[in-house]
């Protein structure tokens, strides 16, 4: 399935969250990542996050998709990974 | 069609960007919102990004679902807006 992570989490903890989802997904920009992901791995990183944020004070949403043909991704204004468009 | 927006724009001009997606979208948390929006307004609302962002330093991304049946959204921690989940 294909997966849109965005994170909001306190300084301290941005890091290890970024590490973290950088193992299994693309950075695209601040605070979001994309990419493919097996049902496994996405439960793997779920209980990873759940493990390092705080839950009073930070957010991780997980936009999952089980197939990319109803959706496109565009971008305005500067790439910022380099990855280019992955939809 | 539902959308899913993630911005990431130079501190000078967040809060222009943010007001002007606020008009179509609802915020979920740091840089991103998401909602329900006419192809009309979409348009729209890319053209009026256009003008307020610098396209050599700011960066916004569209993810445009024509259904949302095959996809969904999972938050983990604190959920930041007051809306709870629109999926």
């Amino acid at each position: 399935m294909f997966v849109i992570l965005v994170y909001d989490v306190n300084q301290k903890r941005v890091a290890k969250v970024l590490k973290r989802c950088r193992q299994y997904l693309t950075w695209v920009q601040n605070s979001v990542l994309e990419g493919e992901i097996s049902d496994v791995n996405l439960k793997k990183l779920k209980m990873e996050l759940q493990k390092i944020i705080n839950k009073e004070e930070d957010s991780v949403i997980f936009y999952t998709m089980r197939t990319t043909n109803y959706s496109s991704r565009e971008l305005i204004g500067l790439q910022k990974n380099e990855e280019g468009n992955i939809i």
